[in-house]
């Protein structure tokens, strides 16, 4: 299967409401931002950055003209390839006449040689590609390079297509032709070039990448050396724990997810997109994926269990209320998982997938769109949570944006090309990996159509409206639905390889499969001290979280009956008319005593409701994993 | 009741052995420390920084001539304290010299205007007394003032208690008499002065003790202001944070504990012993305590939930696993309490002061005395603890010493003074705080004798050898005790006031208390989030703990069945002879997946061992709080 190379998506159903939301509330929310125009919130200066960088190439005195986080101008970036995917599904002028607007400024700061990065071209531009550990121009590159090619798919415009390949061949004559040492500091670009390569055939892209792959880790010490040779930083950092830089040993040998946990599925991610180039990779991103997603993965697909220094810390070491699982960790496992998949069509890649996404994905997003999540914890305690030093990134209400405003565009970027990791495709066969209602028009000629209000409800039918060349439609049976069925026009589907059932489809076919929609209590590894012993309620791809809200206001005090099964309940239409679970449970009585000998417990309906849709009605207690009796 | 004013107390049984080997292992191997003679631990230099001192003060060149942290010099302090409570007990020529020669070098390093502090006199005296926030010469003053007068009393010999009766004249001079503005960063000198004052009668001391108490919180800028005055800083605390430095709001205003434990509970120990000389400190006091006991305590006692600022943090956030619980902050609070109980004989105070002493303080120091902890979490995750940043203060093993080596000596100062604590007296009354094994001999000449091996068993006779002056015993009931018997020669006693029973006493008398063996469940308060749900076991005042040694190296994956209690299961003569404990419990089968709908569960014996045995034979998983089913 080829990554992300359907066609069209046109969503309907519970993505195709996301994606309007993204549409019309996220992005043009962010462009108010990047514009400063945003009234509750903090300047990002992110396009006056661009426009400084433009009038410091010019020459003009701009004095102190940068403003933000070194790597500010990849908020631009992921903002343009949301707005890409957003004109691919629904097109609108106004917004292209924006994005066309902000890639003229763009296209204005770069510098004669190719480089772009308005940090250094307005700071010193003497300093440039002397800080690679924090520099962040490589990675900035990078969201732009995905952005150029996004937006050349979109519409066919090639304006920032020609900027980021002038970019690219900039920074290939440095680091390839000239022989200029380093690799990037938070990997990103790796995985950017894969996709210029794989829309333009420039193969100085495939070439960059995989240097920049294989040059990793050769020398754990690079950085710390890079860090000795200048007098100056970014930030501070020395260099020295090469396993938080992922390149204490070459990519190839490396065993467990390390380090900043973002800068890790990033990393094996470009990885994976170089499987079908060198096959050598294969084991290591195998391991890497083990490593994550059997030793180091919250049930919520979060990943990175420490705020301190946002990364992966030690092997079932994750605590639910100090967790730090960003939002952007989450996306950046699904980007690990589809290119995984692009080299096997395995259901342990897709079905990670779908946890990351319909849980720590979409909590980090308000449901009206306005607010966001960078931290995803599993427990929130009011009076601890937010508060205390060792909790104080679990906030307990969600902000509109944030200095380090990675994770809102990043989310609005992943929503808007959703359809990109439900569906896939190679020359004979289209896939779905996700149940992503509506239209999907693949390369091979094939159109498939989708009806389901999944995740709400579990029946998906699929109708082969056209079948093109292609010859079989693959369906992900995932592993939690524990009694499937599938029929193809009414007969069994019996060819099931890895997960997958796999369909001899002709036009008109009508596909149905049923999936389990009984809610499920789910056990914790007695390897996993926080939360062994524990319980958490499932439905199909939804975790699912008791607030204070609809429990008297405390969960801390409620033990689960896991002898009897959870029952689903009824629909929130105020969260979405997301489909509610009650338990039976016991409440411990409140006593002032700080230790008691004994407490009275009544019995009590638990409700829960599922993680996504948490921190909706206001600051209240929330866990995930409770105990029980 | 007076504080600490036995005359003499000689220690058998459990305590005994305790006192033996603090005077037989740890005061000698302490020794070898403070003259960077101990072979397997980083050199001190705390004798070395006193001579350096006095060879500065003779103008002599002595280079970088000062090592360690600003606090050094309180280390020779607490061993001196502890050496004299020794020698109080056990007289003994050699250590008495010891002692003797030590005074004689730090006599030599005080200034001729009564200055004493190694670190200023070494590197720049133009600094003293401008960083009271991180310099430490008043914490030092303090303790070496406790020092002075804990050698006076042992010995009759004054030239210790001379030199600082100088030093406090001195500060007494700069602070009250010039007016010099400030107050202690770290809290100690006021609990200090008052014991000088007690037993010399200087009123100096008095009224620099409650001026420094009076002052603090008046102004709560006043360590950030005093942070601007100077252009350089020990360790760069801004002093902004004035709750973390108790100075908030006037003391008597002051309603939660807050900020460094360690600091907060000598203040709050250093007022509570000014309250019969001004008992408007009196309602602070207890709403201070009520906020340690009743909201910030783990049931062992231990204080100060976070490592970062090893501080108190909020109500009810009492995480087991990455508690700090400073070994320190638990004798801080005995402290606390034995003020308490000198204005109030309430067996809140003592039981709690008893709670921190068996278990806190006493897991602080491993068996052989040889080795210290000064962190004492709740739970111990191999793998985790210790390794991951989250958890890296709380390792898995005692080290010999630290380099910030506060806990060992204070622990040995702590334990060979146990009878201050256990015992208690005031004209006509003797009291019986805890149960401490041997013969006390009372100043009012009541010499009572105590047979018990608690809290092994928990069978208690005292016998009064002579009442002396003395009409009454009183003797603490703990509130654990479920049942109790209380005789007086055969008869049972009834006079029952705040938990303390009233006997006339006779010469001859015997007096017997049989209280409750039976080991008990403990629930947590549903307020406390982490916890919440578990339960601990408790026999008599001993919290247990089940480690992996007990228990096939795994403790997460049990859950123990409180519907059936926890019965003794015998002894275990290498962790000297204390009482193990079984529970009925489940134990989950090992699974390599991190969540499953389902566990296995078999059921098991689970061993618990009591808290302060812990980490005695080698590092393994342990843990307080088990999941109940």
């Amino acid at each position: 299967m080829r990554y992300a190379d359907i066609r069209a998506y046109r969503s309907e159903g519970f993505i195709g409401r996301y994606q309007r939301l993204v549409r019309d509330t996220v992005i043009p929310y962010q462009y108010t931002v990047l514009r400063d125009e945003a009234e509750d919130t903090e300047k990002s200066h992110v396009i006056a950055n661009f426009i400084n960088a433009a009038k410091a190439l010019r020459g003009e005195d701009i004095g102190d003209g940068f403003y933000g986080m070194v790597f500010q101008d990849s908020d631009a970036a992921k903002w343009i390839e949301a707005a890409a995917y957003s004109l691919a599904c629904f097109p609108d002028k106004e917004l292209e006449k924006q994005v066309d607007e902000l890639i003229d400024i763009i296209a204005d700061a770069q510098d004669a040689d190719g480089y772009l990065d308005t940090y250094f071209t307005i700071k010193d531009r003497d300093r440039r590609w002397t800080d690679l550990l924090e520099g962040h121009e490589l990675y900035c590159a990078g969201h732009m390079t995905e952005a150029a090619v996004a937006y050349a798919e979109a519409t066919g415009k090639t304006k920032l297509l020609d900027v980021m390949t002038r970019n690219m061949e900039h920074i290939y004559r440095l680091f390839v032709e000239e022989g200029r040492e380093g690799i990037p500091g938070h990997p990103e670009i790796e995985l950017a070039l894969m996709r210029l390569y794989r829309y333009t055939g420039n193969e100085h892209a495939l070439i960059l990448a995989k240097t920049f792959i294989d040059r990793r880790g050769t020398d754990p010490e690079w950085f710390a050396k890079e860090c000795r040779r200048r007098d100056w930083s970014v930030w501070g950092s020395d260099g020295k724990d090469a396993d938080y830089q992922q390149s204490g040993a070459p990519v190839r040998e490396q065993t467990d997810a390390t380090g900043h946990a973002v800068r890790a599925v990033y990393l094996y991610t470009g990885m994976a997109d170089l499987i079908d180039k060198d096959a050598t990779l294969a084991p290591a991103c195998e391991r890497l994926w083990d490593s994550i997603t059997k030793k180091r993965m919250y049930i919520t697909g979060g990943i990175g269990s420490s705020c301190n220094g946002e990364a992966f810390t030690a092997d079932y070491d994750l605590p639910p209320d100090t967790a730090y699982c960003e939002t952007c960790a989450s996306i950046g496992l699904m980007f690990f998982a589809s290119r995984m998949l692009a080299h096997d069509t395995d259901r342990r890649y897709s079905d990670v997938m779908e946890r990351a996404f319909y849980n720590t994905v979409l909590a980090g997003m308000q449901l009206d769109g306005k607010r966001f999540f960078y931290v995803n914890p599993l427990e929130c305690d009011p009076g601890i949570s937010g508060k205390v030093s060792t909790h104080r990134h679990t906030v307990t209400t969600r902000p509109g944006w944030y200095a380090c405003a990675c994770c809102p565009p990043n989310a609005a970027r992943l929503i808007m090309s959703f359809g990109r990791y439900a569906y896939g495709e190679d020359e004979d066969t289209v896939y779905a990996h996700m149940y992503a209602g509506g239209t999907v028009t693949f390369v091979n000629g094939c159109i498939l159509r989708c009806d389901t209000s999944y995740p709400h409800d579990m029946d998906v039918r699929f109708t082969v409206e056209k079948a093109g060349s292609a010859k079989r439609l693959a369906v992900r049976i995932p592993a939690w639905s524990e009694s499937s069925t599938l029929t193809a026009d009414g007969r069994p589907v019996t060819d099931l390889r890895k997960g997958y059932a796999y369909i001899d489809i002709t036009d008109g076919m009508s596909i149905v499969l049923t999936l389990d929609g009984m809610p499920h209590w789910n056990c914790a590894s007695p390897r996993i001290p926080t939360i062994a012993g524990m319980a958490a309620v499932t439905r199909g791809p939804l975790v699912y979280c008791f607030e204070g809200t609809d429990n008297g206001g405390d969960v801390a005090g409620l033990t689960v009956d896991t002898s009897k099964d959870p029952v689903v309940s009824g629909h929130n239409e105020e969260l979405g008319g997301c489909v509610t679970i009650d338990a039976a449970a016991m409440r411990d009585e409140d006593t002032d005593e700080l230790y008691v000998r004994s407490l009275r417990q009544d019995p009590v309906t638990a409700r829960a409701i599922p993680y996504y849709t948490w921190c909706n009605r206001g600051e209240t207690a929330m866990r995930v994993w409770m105990r029980k009796r």
